[in-house]
């Protein structure tokens, strides 16, 4: 970028709100990015490092002169800080921890042992607290002096004055209803106080949040000390990114640690493949079982014409009997020990829905049978009671073994978000390729095989 | 429920916190859940009521006398009252409406109006405003009294004192920052405001709440007059069904409106058979495609034997690319005018992973025929030359119709989630036939063919 070029950008960022910002800086090279964020008040470049959304912080951060970029990162909400931390290669990390304020590096060092997706990498350790044996007034003053270095302070945390375990807590809405001289504990809440450990699973933190419609939820040691909070701006990140993951586990991929467009052509592939390929072969299933019924397809060629339809609508009903199942366990609509509910449900379901689409396929056989169409041979009718009959029968088994995986998989330990489309649909064609040539047989011995 | 019971219950459920009252009271019948609200303290009634996690909502309130039902109903956060309106028959809305306080009643026949999802279907009127010549301790004394019947105190409206229109907001951790006689305009935020209009689709107002990490969004009218606010607890409610409607309609389901267990056997038949029967008609070309290619299959019975899967790699691959664009554009990673960069990375994408199944295809079917698992007959080797350049077709063929999808139905107005990984397969299932039947004729014409 030339002086120009860079005056002008600079001057039109610093106009920008710190989401058009991050928007921005995402379009250039780090290295220009870095020399933007270092010429920007240093209020407006703290900001914007510390939204998510910013793709490169890491590499942006690596490209700055170390005092400059130390200077900003000490002011940055040291859960960001942790998350750009672990991004970062292990020499840069070294080289900058050294340079940063001794509170901010004892933080991060606490926050970057905690596993990814837990409550402990997500939360914040500045929160405001207070002894309860503390007044309104005091409180209110410590909130006024520390507001600007706390991601929130409309929840403060109120510690037992003995052994400072966390006691209660009092929202800011409440503390300004109260007189200077009232304890704090007379506006603090009453209700039990809702805590996570810090191993708890961020999906389980959304759902307490949502649940409680919380705006921090504090997480505690075995001992009720306060380590930090999970605020729900994190929150909803965090359930966006769950979220995406969920689609594209779905879809059959693995997850994704970058934006399309930012992630690199042999790691889309290594990406997309493994899932690929393992189908691939579950799916090789298939030829082995069209390899066993061969002598049947050889005197009844017409028997294949309907293979890509009955297939697919046992993968189209599995695919949708998962979809439905994953969600339903996932806001906990269902739980594990109603899997017998669910598959009570889902047998007389699918025998019905297969009835509909069994209907659909006889009356196509007979309109080109009858029309003209095409000619399927003096067996005609022998053929659309088997289609009609097989097609009964793999709906049925698409939508229970649709329904019944994701259980199978949470019993087993798994995310039952892990069950994809082309997984189920992998399941059901051996199957339903199985169902359709007995069906067959037993229709059709005698006559056509 | 008898006497006993439903006191013990009634004495249960006081002690409980509104979000587990709501999981305990969605497992009884309404009339009995009715009787359990009507004893409640008034407070605890009121909060559990505005969960929109209670299941049978309207249902309840049918159940209650309509004076204790008024009274209770008056108390609700407004943008939660008109939800269960919508959901009142006629008979009942009307009879109940008429009970309500007058300011009640206009406020939620003005939101009624908002079609569903938009911003004003999700905002609620009641929120802090002052007037901009206000001060500091003035706007403080209105907050500690209204804070009881307000959703958030937390963002303050600021509105023009001539015309009434928007000027800015403080939050209430800034106005606490300030002197009693200062003005409040000297702790109001300085940045452009962010606002939405009331028919902002919710998808959109969740965007914008998380990119800015507000607590709460301003709708206004044309004219900048303050509407309604959206808070974030809405916000996080409404982007949890955004999702899992998401997730429905990837798996080729409707949306549904209440949980797995809860909806009847016929409306789940219906909500279920649309798409599968749309499927299985589009589905059907596939027998057409299959009819074309008789004469070729009845000499080379052994090419049937590959159909499933090598149908099934092209939906697989296709899915893949599908719920990849699908999240790029949702979280607005990609444009629309992005179409071609996505198609010039799907191409090169689809040849690699086609030819790594291609090749693994061709692997099987040499160590098949060279172990004497099965025999392939004299042109094997030609048959694994079609299966390997087959797959190269149809996977790229998937991926790049996969990933165009999304986009194409973007661009005519759809929802690019709209695209279904049954939908998907069901496009490359015909077109991934022909590919196959085309290669094989190259391939095997003058041996096979």
């Amino acid at each position: 970028m030339n002086t120009d070029r860079f005056n002008m950008e600079a001057a039109a960022l610093a106009g920008y709100t710190s989401a058009d910002a991050v928007e921005h800086l995402n379009t250039f090279e780090p290295a220009d990015a870095a020399s933007l964020l270092a010429v920007l008040p240093q209020e407006q470049a703290i900001e914007i490092l510390e939204q998510p959304e910013l793709q490169n912080a890491p590499e942006i951060i690596n490209e700055m002169r170390p005092n400059v970029a130390v200077r900003l990162l000490n002011e940055v909400a040291n859960d960001r800080l942790t998350d750009i931390f672990q991004e970062l290669d292990e020499t840069s990390r070294a080289r900058l921890i050294s340079g940063l304020d001794h509170k901010v590096r004892i933080a991060i060092q606490k926050l970057m042992r905690y596993p990814e997706r837990t409550a402990g990498s997500l939360m914040t350790t500045e929160f405001v607290s207070v002894p309860g044996d503390w007044t309104v007034g005091q409180t209110l003053d410590l909130v006024k002096r520390v507001q600007g270095t706390r991601e929130t302070v409309y929840a403060i945390y109120v510690l037992d004055p003995d052994n400072g375990t966390l006691q209660t807590v009092v929202t800011l809405r409440r503390l300004i209803t109260g007189e200077p001289d009232d304890p704090v504990l007379s506006v603090a809440q009453t209700d039990t106080l809702v805590t996570v450990s810090p191993l708890e699973d961020q999906a389980d933190v959304a759902h307490e949040i949502r649940r409680h419609n919380m705006l921090a939820l504090p997480v505690v040691d075995e001992s009720r000390h306060i380590l930090g909070i999970v605020t729900v701006d994190d929150m909803i990140d965090a359930m966006i990114e769950d979220s995406t993951d969920d689609a594209l586990k779905f879809g059959g991929m693995e997850t994704l640690d970058k934006p399309y467009m930012k992630i690199g052509f042999f790691s889309m592939i290594r990406k997309r493949a493994g899932w690929l390929a393992a189908l691939f072969l579950g799916e090789m299933l298939t030829a082995s079982a069209m390899q066993h019924y061969e002598i049947a397809l050889e005197k009844a060629i017409v028997l294949t014409l309907f293979i890509p339809l009955i297939m697919s609508s046992g993968g189209n009903s599995g695919s949708q009997a998962t979809s439905l199942l994953i969600r339903s366990l996932a806001l906990q609509e269902i739980r594990l020990r109603d899997w017998w509910r669910v598959a009570l449900r889902e047998i007389p379901t699918g025998i019905t829905l297969g009835a509909i689409l069994g209907a659909i396929g006889v009356i196509r056989i007979i309109i080109w049978q009858k029309a003209g169409f095409y000619d399927y041979g003096e067996h005609w009718v022998l053929i659309a009671i088997t289609v009609g009959f097989a097609l009964v029968g793999i709906v049925t088994f698409g939508s229970f073994t649709g329904s019944m995986l994701p259980f199978i998989l949470q019993r087993i330990g798994f995310d039952p978000a892990s069950a994809s489309a082309p997984f189920v649909a992998t399941l059901v064609d051996v199957t339903g390729l199985i169902i359709y040539f007995s069906v067959a047989v037993a229709v059709l011995s005698g006559t056509l095989l």
